[in-house]
C-alpha cells in the first residue's frame, strides 16, 4: 500500500505505540496521587514536558497537554473569548481555517462574538495588511493556522506575530497541526500566545496533543475540576498519551533535518508531473508546505478517483478528512478563489517522512493512467 | 504491592492495552477519511458503541465518547447551561460533588448562573424532598453523583429521576464514573439524561471515557469542529481509545456479577475490623459502595499514614486523587458534618474486583499496627 493521506492522519511510529503502552502498564498510578507511585508518574510526565519544551524552545509550563488537535483549537479560542469578553467582543480569522477554528468562531457568533474572516489570495495566502487593518479596539483574538490543511498554503506568521506584539491586548493563536515538524516555526519572542499541535498527524496516537500557552497567558477552561495543567485543563492525565506524545515530537524533529529537503524533492516532482495531465488543474503553490498536493480533475467526482486508486493500492483522498462526508464542496478552494467545478473535485496528496520517491513514481504513473481511463469512460 | 487506590485509578487490564495497540496498529486510518481504510475505521468504531449501548442498555446513537469523566461532566454541564441560558439560569447540585462537578459550576456561577449545593446527611446521602423543594421555574439542570468519590455514599438517583420526570424542562445529569459495573444504575426510562463515564476507573485506560447523552438532549458542545460524535463533540475520534474503553466495560460488567458479592464482603469485614481500631473513626456508611472505605484518625496526618502504609507494601490515597495536593480538608467530609480534626485526616481505601480477602486481611493488621505504631511515637 502507498498510504498519501498524511495530513488526515499518520501511521503511528511503533515506538510511539510502544512507549503508550509501557507507560500504560508500568506508570498507572494517577499522578494526582500523593503516595510514591502517583509521584512517579508524576515525575515521568514532568520530564516530558520538558523534553518537550526543550524541543521547542520554549518553557515547560508554557505546555498544556490536550486530547488533540481540535480540543487545542477550541480550548485556545474559547478560552481567549470567554476570559476577556470584557474586554471586547472581535475576533479576526481567515476564511480557510480548519473546521475546529472555523465552526468554534461561528459558534462564538452565536455567543454576541464578531468575527472577521479574512480572504486569501489564489495561492491560499491572507494579506498581512488585511490583517493590520482588521484590528480594532475591540479585537481580542487573531487565530490563523500556519499550513493549511487541504492545500499545503502557509500563512506569513512571523510577520502576523510582529503585528501582534504591537496590540498587547490581543491575543494571537496559530492552529500549526499541519505545519508541526514539516515547517519551521519559533514560538519564543514570535508574538504568538497560543499554538495548537496534534500527535496524530505526526506518527504519534489520536486522543493526543499540546497547546503552547505562552507564560501570562489566562484562559476560561473547557475543563474545571481538579486544576491540573496548571489549572487550565483539568482531569486525570492522560500520561501514555502525552509521553507518547512527545516521543513522536522527538522522533518528527530529529527526520525534520534530513527529511525536509526530500519532501520538498518530492513536492516539485509532483508539480512537474501532475500540471502536465490533461485536465488535471494544481491548487496547491509551488511555495506551499513540501507535504500537501492538491489537485482537481473536474468532471471526475473525488471519491470515484479515490476509489480508483484505492484498487490499485495508492490511499489518497479529498479535502480534510473532517469535512469530506459533509460537502462537495471545499471551503477552503472556494476562497481561494476557484471555480465552483473545481472546489468540487479536489484531491488532496498527502506525504510523510516515509513516503518515498519510487513510491511517489508510482503514484504519478498510476495516477495519469487512471485519470486518463476514466476520462475515457465517463466523458 | 496490594494496591488499595482503585478510586483514583485502576491497574488497567492486560487484554484492554492490548486491543489499543492493535487498534492503534492495525486500524490507523482516519474513520472520517472516504476510502476504504477509513470506512473499516469508522465501522470497528460502530460495532464498539452498538456493543457498549447492548450493555448499557441504551442506544448508540446515545454514546458520545470523550478523553475522560472530566471532559464528560463538563460538557454535560456547560453543554446544558449554555444552551440553554435563555430558558433559565439555575443549576441545583450537591455540596459533595467530584472537583470537576463542583468546579464547573463554580465556574458557571462567574458567567451569571445561580447554583443551589444541596447539603447531605452525615451518610453522605442529599435529601430528596430537598431537591424537589429547589426546583424554580429557573432551574435548567440537576447535577447529582451517583457513588461519592471519597466516601462511597450512594445518592438516590433513582427517586431523583422520578422528580426530573415530571420536568421536563430541566436536564438531570449523573456523574456515575464511581458507580460504573460496581453500583446498579438503570439509565432507560430513568428520567436521567445525561450520565457520565470514565475508563481508567474500570480497568481501561487514561484518556478514555463515555457520556450518555438520551435521544434529544441537544447540548452546546466543548469542541466544534468536524460534527464527529453527531456534532457534540468534534476532533479526529480516539478510536483504538474508544475501543478499548468497550472493551473494559464489557469485562467489568462481566464480572460484576459475581464480583459485587465478593467486594460487599470485604467491605463488611472491613467495617468490621477498623472500627475496632483506637482513634480511627469510619466516615462511610454501611450502606455505601462496597468498593470505597473512608476513615480517619484524627492527630495523624494521612500522609504520614500513607507513607508508613507504602513502606509496608500496601497503597491507599486521601481524599480524591484530584483535590489531594490543594487542600488538607476535605469538602466532601465537612459536608457530612464531621469535624475539622476529622475532615483533615480521611484515608480513602478503595478496591477493585481483584482485591482479595488476603490482601484486606493483610491490610486490616498492617493498618493496624501501623496506627498503633504511629500513634505511640507521634502523640
Amino acid at each position: 500500500m502507498i498510504y498519501l493521506d498524511n495530513s488526515a492522519t499518520t501511521i503511528p511510529d511503533e515506538s510511539v505505540v510502544q512507549s503508550f503502552k509501557q507507560v500504560s502498564e508500568k506508570y498507572f498510578a494517577n499522578p494526582s496521587s500523593i503516595h510514591e507511585l502517583g509521584a512517579d508518574v508524576e515525575r515521568l510526565q514532568t520530564k516530558a514536558r520538558e523534553q518537550a519544551a526543550t524541543l521547542l524552545q520554549i518553557d515547560p509550563s508554557e505546555i498544556i497537554f490536550t486530547s488533540g488537535g481540535t480540543e487545542g483549537n477550541n480550548l485556545a479560542i474559547k478560552g481567549v473569548a470567554l476570559k476577556y469578553q470584557g474586554r471586547g467582543n472581535h475576533i479576526i480569522t481567515t476564511e480557510i481555517e480548519h473546521a475546529s477554528v472555523y465552526e468554534t468562531c461561528k459558534s462564538l457568533e452565536e455567543l454576541g462574538f464578531t468575527v472577521t474572516y479574512l480572504p486569501v489570495n489564489s495561492d491560499g495566502v491572507v494579506d498581512v495588511q488585511m490583517v493590520r487593518s482588521a484590528i480594532t479596539n475591540k479585537t481580542i483574538l487573531i487565530s490563523i493556522m500556519h499550513v493549511n490543511n487541504e492545500t499545503g498554503s502557509i500563512q506569513p506568521i512571523e510577520e502576523i506575530g510582529e503585528i501582534a506584539k504591537k496590540h498587547p491586548k490581543l491575543f494571537f493563536h496559530v492552529d500549526a497541526v499541519q505545519a508541526l515538524g514539516k515547517v519551521p516555526l519559533q514560538l519564543h519572542h514570535s508574538g504568538i500566545d497560543l499554538c495548537t499541535f496534534s500527535g496524530h498527524k505526526i506518527h504519534g496516537l489520536k486522543g493526543t496533543g499540546m497547546l503552547y500557552i505562552k507564560k501570562g497567558t489566562v484562559l476560561y477552561p473547557l475543563f474545571h475540576g481538579g486544576n491540573q495543567e496548571q489549572g487550565l485543563r483539568s482531569g486525570t492525565e492522560n500520561v501514555a498519551g502525552n509521553v507518547s506524545f512527545v516521543r513522536a515530537l522527538r522522533l518528527m524533529m530529529e527526520r525534520k533535518q534530513k527529511g525536509y529537503g526530500h519532501l520538498q524533492k518530492i513536492h516539485q516532482n509532483l508539480f512537474n508531473h501532475l500540471g502536465k495531465i490533461d485536465g488535471v488543474y494544481i491548487n496547491s503553490s509551488e511555495h506551499g508546505a513540501p507535504h500537501i498536493m492538491n489537485v482537481s480533475v473536474p468532471g471526475l467526482k473525488p471519491e470515484v478517483v479515490i476509489h480508483a486508486l484505492f484498487e490499485k493500492g495508492i490511499v489518497i483522498s479529498t479535502q480534510s478528512a473532517c469535512s469530506s462526508k459533509q460537502s462537495d464542496k471545499s471551503r477552503v478552494l472556494d476562497a481561494s478563489g476557484r471555480s465552483s467545478v473545481v472546489s468540487s473535485s479536489g484531491l488532496r496528496i498527502s506525504l510523510s517522512y516515509d513516503t518515498s520517491e519510487k513510491e511517489i513514481e508510482i503514484f504519478i504513473r498510476t495516477f495519469t493512467e487512471t485519470i486518463k481511463h476514466l476520462k475515457d469512460i465517463l466523458e
